[in-house]
């Protein structure tokens, strides 16, 4: 990377660490720019604007969550071994690279009704998601896994939702169970999903 | 209600109303006080500083739960029905009343990092209402509705998930079958629970 690209990068990892801790809306170009050593010129020569920014933030951490979550759980078999990489994956992801936990729960709940271009695109990126989910549902059925009776979409609904009822146990609550918790629905929804 | 405490419960339904869709911290003063015609200073009479402001609006959505949510469900028959009212309850409330799906979604993804009385007070409440369901399992566990070996903080935990799974899907997603999946998978969630 050139210096100008490890600039660049440096700002969009900062910035994504404080997306997940306290939002990309409430993003503060000047304490971003000092945290990681710019004029809040020097940063807006690299990004333009705020809105620029917070777009490239998005676009940022949705690469990273491929590379992270979905890339590496295409290397395990198809059907169940892959969705079990799928949550270990994210469970990971949600609890190493920031301090907020899964930057997408914390922006989906700031944009879910702030219509504008970050919305479309977040709501776009977690459609495909609970699609790509489905569809790995759908293998496992295939690979004969999973019952041919299940219905994929209600199975990834309810994947995503413990997700979720994590990411607020973990977060909100601090809650100390919370990985037992989901870890325990999660084979509960594996076991109800199997072929009998 | 006197016109002063008329004025008062107009700035928080307002407010709880913007919490909703954009946010607590987001909030603005001027924004607000021209939506119930006021001027600032004119709000500031009424609730001192931003942040009295956002207590008081943490506090009247706390109470407007319990009464919309909480309450009418104890008028069921403990156990099952109860549970099943906990359900209609929320679903009903996290449509009807605010632009933005339930509050304490968005305020819980926008408070989970942010250290603060406004966190501490919502995270003691939202453990209440686990703790609550898990007492609502385990009643229904007295009655002989759910089986003995249940285990009611993990049933809590699956409840809440659905929920948040549900109002991701409804209000980012504009999932149109967001519901039907919700039911189905709280329906689901009875069967696996009943006694056998």
């Amino acid at each position: 990377m050139s210096k100008g690209e490890e600039t660049r990068h440096a700002i969009l990892i900062r910035a994504a660490q404080l997306a997940s801790e306290i939002g990309l809306e409430a993003l503060s170009i000047g304490r971003l720019a000092r945290e990681v050593g710019l004029s809040k010129s020097g940063l807006f020569a690299h990004f333009g604007s705020k809105e620029k920014l917070q777009r490239e933030v998005v676009d940022f951490l949705v690469g990273f969550y491929q590379e992270e979550v979905v890339r590496p759980a295409f290397r395990a078999p198809r059907g169940e071994p892959r969705i079990r990489l799928l949550l270990e994956n994210w469970l990971q992801w949600s609890n190493s690279y920031f301090g907020g936990g899964c930057p997408f729960v914390q922006m989906s709940a700031e944009y879910d009704d702030r219509p504008g271009p970050i919305r479309d695109f977040l709501s776009q990126t977690q459609r495909e998601w609970l699609a790509g989910t489905a569809k790995s549902a759908r293998l496992a059925m295939d690979e004969g896994h999973f019952r041919s009776d299940l219905d994929p979409e209600q199975f990834a609904f309810e994947f995503f939702a413990l997700l979720l009822g994590y990411h607020h146990g973990a977060r909100l609550i601090r809650d100390p169970h919370a990985e037992k918790h989901v870890r325990a629905a999660f084979e509960d929804l594996i076991i109800r999903s199997r072929k009998v």
